[in-house]
């Protein structure tokens, strides 16, 4: 007799542990927390501009979007960041109108160099004024076109490793240079992965956390096939973004085994989806795991004032409150509500303070969970060979194209 | 022998249609199109000020927000519309510091009248500038407490039907009111949804083309339980979200039959979400259905320009095409990039113009569409059970809180 067969089956924490130690030698982005930052520091202090326009599209901009949008409400940052990412006209001209073009540092940010959305977009900036090394900077590959483009002008390029994925970019220059010109203190962030990074590598709190974590979402995927990102504020929002392009772009795979993969990430805000999300997580079907994250310190004391509304004195109890106060016990009660149901998969991430490292640490956490899914489900995290079609498709139309 | 049973089975498109017709009698929002615009048309004249501040969460803004955001870059309007729905102080504090208070109308819109974000919102806002007939609007159903407020202080009440829900309430005062007051063409929306209204009851093309794609959407529910509307333009970010609200929160539902309903509804925006989600949708498991609306003439005529950069050379052809028409060549690369997979349900909206018209009678097709899908499912659209236990939770938190 003889019995042959293909399928790739059930891996081990042990394995995939030490099949991320291996990979670790090739994918570039675990070690960004070992980066010596000073050239981005050193850069940053010699910007003179206001504003600074980041033109990019997805893993260019997001991360950065994330950290900015958690950190600008709490810092006296005295320069403002925009991002031009869409090739929607009326985006790009509501955008720009607020903008003085005169002082602005425009950092065009592509991996590949030939992104056309962000390509468009620099076009049409350089007819409205001129770009050269005195406002314009380039974060791409050593070798792409818009390097090219950068030599060509003697315009700076901060480069983007070949080993370092678009997605998972935000600790290399792509986040580091226009979070440190803007005044994040980037030293900071990279020390709030480093921590991270040492506890899952060193087999510490980190690593047990994300391996249980990964191996639930992936031993269930058929059951919960789709995971909410219940976040309970509204600086979150950026981070939300930020996870659904890691988890959706990174999961959403064919796996060794020729067999689709993939676990639908969705990102909400708190208070505000309670009225519109909540229902269908409490009693529509059981495809849904939960995660809600909250923020301990908000740090800002606004309270409902003791003011007294004639008619509406049923809801004096209320008044004296912290809003703080209010919207973590709004999240207390989601969870609490959730959890009596007692059949959706609910864990709970409090950040603790407002600041650089709990930003940049949950992050970098959700990274390694990202890869550590990757490894149970026998899939390249780091490749999207499913957007080429479109791209090709798209070329063919705008060269036929009448202009 | 006795058989007996409880199993209620599949209902004929001729039986939900005529539960529809039906349901109109009870349920109100159906019947908005023919509604008197007057009142709101006349009052809007009167309003001085420069800022109108929405205070509402939910159903009380989402509509709204998603035809200002559709129509604002296109109109002259000369009032600015604000949303405060959020209990996040650092959202509450950061909105505020932007509006001149003592130039503002406030709208506090709650159907229930005891909302406890809008509520508290609005305590505050009274500690900041006094809030009176001359400042303040109440948007509430007649026996409310809000009411009963705004009754003991002479301010003035636009009534929502009891019979017309939150989520369903974007052509009552909920939405006409602010919209007319910042200059929007109220009687055009109300033409829009009625158009559709008239094809609908009329056994038109709308019953033909909602009919087939809720029998669909709900045939196929188990195996695609995940429904992403992929819009291709930033104006219609707001519709996202409020397709959200609607098709979440009207059927994630238990049936009559005990058994757990539900839809999942996503929102992503072309192009950027190409680099984030469609890697997901192309090679993840078959779970989705995609929705993308397009928008064909962008009343935008913003160009590429034919600048050189020397070192992308390469990307020269994309010299001269309209950013419209680029982005609609993106949603169209999309669309075939997905057709060719042969296993992915698709379906196009195309959206003529951008006006009044064409924004309601979209949302209004969305609202048959759900009330329809609702029928075939055997569930109630119209109800949120699921989110009243977390309300008695909140309650029971915040009275026992140290203040």
């Amino acid at each position: 007799m003889n019995y042959q067969h293909n399928f790739n089956t059930t891996i081990s924490d042990k394995d995939v542990f030490s099949e991320i130690v291996r990979e670790k030698e090739d994918v570039g982005y675990y070690n960004l927390v070992h980066q010596d930052s000073s050239v981005f520091k050193e850069y940053a202090s010699g910007v003179k501009q206001k504003n600074i326009v980041v033109i990019g599209i997805g893993g260019s901009t997001l991360g950065t979007y994330a950290i900015y949008k958690f950190l600008k409400y709490s810092k006296n940052l005295t320069k403002k960041l925009h991002f031009l990412e869409t090739t929607d006209p009326v985006d790009i001209k509501s955008k720009i109108k607020n903008i003085d073009l005169g002082d602005t540092l425009f950092i065009v940010i592509s991996k590949s160099g030939t992104t056309i959305e962000t390509v468009s977009i620099f076009k049409y900036i350089n007819s409205l004024i001129k770009c050269d090394s005195s406002n314009t900077l380039v974060v791409t590959e050593s070798d792409s076109k818009l390097n090219e483009y950068a030599k060509a002008n003697g315009i700076r390029n901060f480069e983007i490793p070949k080993n370092v994925g678009g997605r998972f970019s935000v600790f290399s220059a792509v986040g580091l240079l226009p979070l440190a010109i803007v005044g994040i203190d980037i030293d900071e962030l990279l020390d709030g992965a480093k921590e991270v990074y040492d506890s899952f590598f060193q087999k510490g709190q980190t690593y047990k956390r994300v391996l249980k974590k990964a191996r639930f979402f992936v031993e269930y995927k058929n059951s919960f096939n789709i995971n909410v990102v219940f976040s309970y504020s509204s600086r979150l929002e950026g981070f939300n973004k930020w996870y659904i392009q890691l988890w959706g772009e990174s999961l959403g795979k064919v796996d060794i085994n020729s067999t689709r993969q993939g676990l639908t990430p969705i990102g909400i805000i708190g208070p505000i989806d309670q009225h519109s999300f909540l229902q269908l997580i409490v009693e529509g079907r059981r495809d849904k795991t939960v995660t809600v994250i909250k923020v301990d310190d908000f740090d800002n004391d606004l309270k409902i004032p003791h003011v007294k509304l004639k008619g509406l004195e049923e809801l004096d109890y209320i008044d004296g409150i912290e809003f703080s106060s209010l919207i973590n016990q709004q999240a207390d009660a989601t969870i609490e509500s959730i959890n009596n149901l007692n059949d959706i998969p609910c864990d709970v991430i409090t950040i603790d303070t407002i600041d650089e490292r709990s930003c940049a640490s949950l992050m970098y956490e959700y990274e390694l969970l990202t890869s550590t899914c990757a490894k149970f489900m026998y899939i390249n995290a780091y490749d999207q060979p499913g957007v080429e079609a479109g791209k090709v498709i798209l070329k063919q139309k705008l060269k036929t194209l009448e202009k």
